[in-house]
């Protein structure tokens, strides 16, 4: 089967990264089918993105030699990186509360194709969206949430998504605040759809204040989790136009619309290695 | 000449407005041409909007005649009311500092007919574009401003709005905090420009921050100016797509033409008498 | 239970007529909610067109009473009306042949509550579709179509729309021509989604053609059908932009949340009655 | 003064191309601070492009070297290829008719530091613009066209663009067919704008075609000019929503906005050197 591998680098910038990459590809007898490449302008430098992507027929590297291959370079030049094969899907678990919207919009263009993932679970606090999940083949794990049991239900999720191997955590309008021990066996791994043009409007209810401040634009924002509420690195946002006559449930149908593209287009770039985060903004080669 | 009349009404809602007011306008023969209506729901009942414009050709009601005849069925009603006439444009001043975008495309529409008003004064704190409005014919006073002479200043800027009739002030990148007496001279008479997407970024320096935060989205904001900085009625808002290889710089590039555009379009509409303010939100008949 | 009516008026333009449709709303005790007016400008005079949105309760007129009341009004100024009372929602049948996508985004929106209608069929030439209809509990209806038994399988399917008490059909992305006696069936009642940006790449695989010519941005049109092929009254229109990265796959792709979203807001409009058909244009009152 | 060279590159696509272009930056001490690449997929297989800008500070190669140095690379690849210096801008010339719009928002951004290069002169087959042009300290040259005079005054402006050295030349709303002797006298080297969404509406009057067929969308396109008109290939393309309120004049204003933005980024992206002809397609490295 044919499949491809993807390459992403990020070091200190210098002269001659490409070179050296591409001539190291080129060494194994591998084709190059795409290339991006960034520099960002910091206050001690810049810093280096590269993602490559190589045809997997021809190339010289088995899958269990690559990183002894690669990293005397990497090493010379104190590269992070990481490779991925795409024969081999990411595995993305989608956490939901009681909205649909954005549960259905994953589902359907997963089962479409548009999203190249496994999607061993949903998980959500509530058992509404139960037949939502099964419709698709998916099994739906309800682990209700209170007060008291907050902090032990958090823990088996957790304990589920390391069961199911999990990779990526999509907060598909899940309205529950994560634990900072929960972010962090997940760096740069949950994405949260935030309805509203973030930074406006962060925390609860942001389309009644949308709406209390008269904003004739509303928007959502699409980011990663990191332990400050709504604050991660941003990876999409786009925005309707509404009108006086719209009201707060106007902005809110409105908003499902950006809701769900935004979040489908932020995993879509996630699960095709699209996004390195560069401290707290993110890189995007689209 | 050919002119029409704009009639823009408000007042709490009830039962038979519409008939009443065009039932008015029908007996004086006026003809219709174009009706706009809104019902805002507040807590304490809902408010009525209108806008009604109307042929002044065969019209019963003359200029001086028009205010005595309609009053009674205002009284009654506890009506807001303004009629303009479209062949009495408004006058519009336009202050500025040093960045020219604005404008010089205000100029440009205004000159291109898109734009229906006469323009007496172009005001600014620097001398810089001085010729950018003599280009265009229209007298360019410089009033400089300093920490001592900030409360002086305005005031002459202020006394020479009154002396030229200014019926409506736009800020067009205008660098200078206004002081709640000049402020109260003009009524949602005052149009600024926010390089933003208020609430986000309200303030200074907003392309600086919105690059620190990594935003994928930047905006503008026309506003009417009240005594809270940039907290007034929005009026419009638009937006443009960023990436990670967006400096501050383009930032402040790509904003340009949204500022641009944004404020032209309030302009407009305000000039047209499209615009009716409710609270801290704005009705905008388009 | 609370409803509305909606009366939907077109005429020839003259002096008066918002005054006497509003006087005969008021003197029978009808409260305007909301009340939208436009005269187009035609060769032979102006045509008036209005639409008004009547709370049901404490109006004085039945729904029996209410076409013998209007008629004289209605006769003197020629005018064509038409009322719908929102209590009574249209039915609407979706007709699909492979494709899911608008299918599924209308089924979603219609449980969301944002479509109000009912659904008593989905009829397709194609299996494959079966189980997503009735998921959502609607009955699916498989007319598989050859050269042979096109005319007699659209006569089937007519008649199942009469059975049913179809008022408004929708083609989600259904690929068989309709003839003529289908169209006359249901003049001004039937949507298409064309995932073109009409006129530009009318007919079979627009797509494909727009990535042979280049194009930098891709769209969709929602129309109402008439006897010529992909040239009815253009409903609505939106776009997404592609580059040079873009297959005719990625088009497709992209293409399908336009088209999806467009058709949506088409539909929606019908349904709240919000469209007025002027010639080969179409007047929306958003 | 510091530069960037800008390479640009096209060939046949295969393996380790990256690899040996950028290693014959890195032997000659170059520092790539941006690369970009794309392979087009056609039916006698894919062809490669890449942009390279690269630090003209440490660069081992001068300017009357680079030739000979990377000939041999290039031949061996069958490359077409250039090189441009960033402190050499482009020497661009407008043309015009009597609309001034895309004239006047291309100077302002001359002006502002957006466009990087020389404008030698403005020429009209109409003298109205003439201040416009001066204003900016740019010669405008008035060539009147008749029937008789056509193909003479061609000539004419030929002889000007050589004269003055033009590298481009930006029909901005110049309202004249090119004969193919102009045309081929430069390939890829003029830019127009059409006031449509291309391919609908090509051809003469487009907003009153546009408001004729009753669209929702009107749009703009830069394009290369070509022997056949209106078929050149596309560099940029962007719309405005507009309602059946909107007359063929409104369409007109509102499509100027679009038509000035679309042209300013399509000469942007050319003056960087961001453009690459693929038959009649482009690849644009944003």
């Amino acid at each position: 089967m044919s499949y491809n591998l993807r390459l992403l680098i990020s070091c200190a910038d210098k002269k001659g990264l490409i070179a050296a990459i591409s001539s190291f590809i080129a060494m194994h007898d591998g084709n190059i089918l795409s290339a991006d490449q960034y520099v960002s302008e910091g206050d001690a430098g810049g810093t280096f993105f590269m993602r490559l992507e190589i045809e997997g027929e021809g190339f010289g590297l088995a899958r269990d030699e690559f990183a002894g291959a690669f990293a005397p370079l990497a090493r010379r030049h104190g590269m992070d990186w990481r490779v991925s094969y795409t024969d081999t899907p990411k595995r993305m678990a989608i956490l939901v509360s009681r909205y649909d919207h954005c549960l259905i919009d994953l589902l359907w263009r997963w089962d479409a194709g548009e999203l190249d993932a496994e999607i061993p679970l949903v998980i959500s606090n509530h058992p509404d969206l139960a037949s939502r999940a099964e419709n698709y083949g998916i099994p739906f794990h309800h682990l209700p949430v209170s007060a008291e049991t907050k902090a032990e239900q958090e823990s088996r999720v957790l304990d589920l998504l390391f069961e199911h191997g999990v990779d990526l955590v999509v907060l598909a309008r899940y309205m529950q605040i994560l634990s900072p021990k929960f972010v962090d066996a997940y760096p740069s791994g949950i994405i949260n759809i935030h309805h509203s043009f973030l930074p406006a409007f962060a925390g609860a209810d942001p389309y009644r204040r949308a709406h209390d401040r008269g904003v004739k634009t509303i928007g959502a924002t699409a980011h990663y989790v990191t332990d400050e509420l709504d604050a991660g690195p941003i990876i999409h946002q786009d925005v309707a136009h509404v009108t006086h006559r719209d009201t707060v449930e106007d902005l809110a149908r409105l908003g499902r619309e950006v809701e769900r593209r935004v979040l489908a287009r932020a995993v879509r770039w996630h699960l095709e290695d699209r996004i390195l985060v560069d401290g707290n903004r993110t890189v995007v080669f689209e």
